[in-house]
């Protein structure tokens, strides 16, 4: 207090005591740690573990790109909106920007999200590094429908191609059921700024609870059609590979799923009172019921969810538990409001196998060792 | 996509192209401009022209300290509550951050924002510079309900001071109200991570409703007592002054409150389409209605709220309109859940005559003029 401090600055930055970084992934099948996959092929984890309520802040979103992070300039930048429409056209960000605008918050998870739970054996992860590929923020933009209602959609048209303009030129075909209609955004804004460019700077399609890979960033075309658009994304990639070597193709929603994020792996906690604390989402709509079991899944107790508990968003959960300082299993389950409810491993791996990279959603075993030490099992 | 992009980085910033900033306010009384002001008598303004959505970036919540942004090492940072306690207590930030936590949107407005708007003559302002003192996050950490109950609240205990550690030493009376039980906070975190270190890392008051200066910010103390505890801020500032020489204390809430954000002063618009947005809130509750006048206040339409309407929390509402080129004048006004309507600038000066530097929240009049620059008036 003696000495004044520092004046204000045109644009904040946090406290130099704060160290909480993203976490450089390697992707799918390669070790964790930077630098260890094909150049460009990146990923980074979101440090689950450090977040506070819902909103994850825009610096440690988690990012999925397959050739780097493109540098555009928004003034150059066009959308293309051609095919199956009445009057094919070209946006700029400017357009885009007067059209009526909404904004929500969604979180966006990568289909390859805790794909290391698909090993036979758990290895001694942090939550970050197995289940950081999720993250929540306020978007806004236009609604894919109001764009489409501009363009004119001709009969037939039941697909739409969504491409990006990364070096990868990732590509996604996008079923234009009511559902997507309903809630697909073509999104310039995320947490009260433009996009991040590590989450599509200047333009992203949102398609709230869908695979993190089909909301295409550097979204510069869609193109309407009757069928989808076969791209390598969704034949070589991005499929579910089942035990008998067939494979789910187009399997695009994510569904429920939640983790402890307090107590979780790598952390040393000591006896008496904590507070567990976990995110649930599902991406079929809000969650109803988050549960805790203090005993390896015997018993089950409600947390209580914080409000406000959104459609297809991170929904904070929150129980007070004594640990006495024996060896204890934590787990969380979700069920969401079509009434689906969060399975084991064991039920998950009963009909899916292991033969997959994606759509992990089991729940989630912490154990607690008798000297406070956290560890990621199979229980 | 001719060339790979660039990886990922471990803590993410903004595209280059981005530019918007705080603007560095002189205070009331001064002119605008960065240095204008007493040496680290400071504020800084968020562009509220610039965002989207409820959700302010943290580096764009706006600032106000009076002496400069103190530099907490949180490992060395305490906590102490005393006076009218049964146990007097220190706390660390690790023992805050083990209790039950919650976490909020909702808004932060200074007292002082608006304060150009008590001049006599309308200045030809932006929206920044009349109504920045506002921002909303997403606060995490204990209620001030559940820290009392540890130490246990004496007989008699009705006013708590609440101190900074910062060079101000800024200190204020909270009324210990049933209100205040159910809705304070002490809080840690600040959209997902930390505090930032100007809204008061590591440890901040917050007083969801109550005018900005109140929400302690580097907080250090929190002393029990019967009646308020009469500092400098809240005798020499932060009073209300009426045309009779009388001054209200303690005028805390700040009201309810509108702005349209687009078309705002400055900013020059084209005939033709346009979404008028906006944002409102009250610190009484929720919003539950923002209308928009495009004729100077004579008819009034129904704007939309966005979702989630949160209490205490900036809501985005949006009207369609086409703009014929001829001079109109665009208002907006918000009601809340208390029942309370956003005053006229003409009946609020009748009440409150303009001796006043604060709780400044009359509706604000935008003339279009035939050139499509908007400009701020008195209507």
């Amino acid at each position: 207090m003696r000495v004044p401090g520092v004046l204000p600055r045109p644009y904040g930055a946090r406290s130099p005591f704060e160290k909480q970084t993203r976490l450089g992934g390697a992707g799918p099948g390669a070790p964790h740690g930077w630098g260890n996959n094909a150049p460009n092929n990146f990923n980074s984890l979101t440090p689950l573990q450090d977040l506070h309520g819902i909103v994850t802040p825009s610096a440690l979103h988690f990012e999925r790109h397959h050739n780097g992070v493109p540098a555009i300039d928004p003034a150059r930048h066009r959308l293309l909106v051609h095919g199956l429409v009445d009057r094919p056209m070209i946006f700029t960000l400017d357009d885009l920007e007067r059209v009526p605008a909404v904004s929500r918050l969604s979180f966006i998870e990568c289909s390859g999200n805790s794909w290391d739970c698909w090993r036979d054996e758990a290895g001694d992860f942090t939550i970050q590094e197995m289940h950081g590929l999720t993250s929540t923020s306020e978007w806004t933009g236009v609604r894919l429908s109001t764009l489409l209602e501009t363009v004119g959609v001709q009969r037939g048209a039941s697909w739409m191609l969504a491409e990006g303009s990364d070096a990868a030129g990732l590509d996604r075909s996008v079923p234009l059921t009511n559902e997507v209609l309903d809630e697909a955004l073509i999104c310039y804004g995320q947490n009260g700024e433009a996009l991040r460019p590590e989450q599509g700077y200047p333009l992203r399609l949102l398609l709230p609870g869908f695979e993190g890979n089909i909301n295409v960033k550097w979204l510069r075309r869609l193109k309407l059609g009757t069928a989808p658009f076969m791209t390598r994304w969704e034949t070589a990639k991005y499929t579910d590979l089942l035990p008998d070597g067939k494979a789910y193709q187009f399997s695009l929603v994510m569904e429920a799923k939640s983790v402890i994020t307090y107590p979780s792996g790598h952390q040393q906690i000591h006896p008496g009172f904590h507070e567990i604390r976990g995110l649930a989402w599902s991406g079929r709509g809000r969650v109803t019921k988050a549960e805790v079991s203090v005993d390896g899944g015997r018993t089950w107790q409600l947390a209580r969810l914080q409000e406000p508990v959104m459609p297809r968003c991170h929904t904070r959960f929150r129980l007070p538990w004594k640990w006495n300082g024996q060896e204890v299993i934590l787990q969380s389950r979700c069920t969401d409001e079509t009434g689906y409810v969060q399975p084991t491993r064991q039920d998950l791996v009963k009909v899916r196998g292991t033969n997959s990279t994606y759509h992990y959603n089991a729940i989630q075993s912490w154990r607690v060792e008798r000297d406070g030490r956290v560890r990621n099992i199979y229980a």
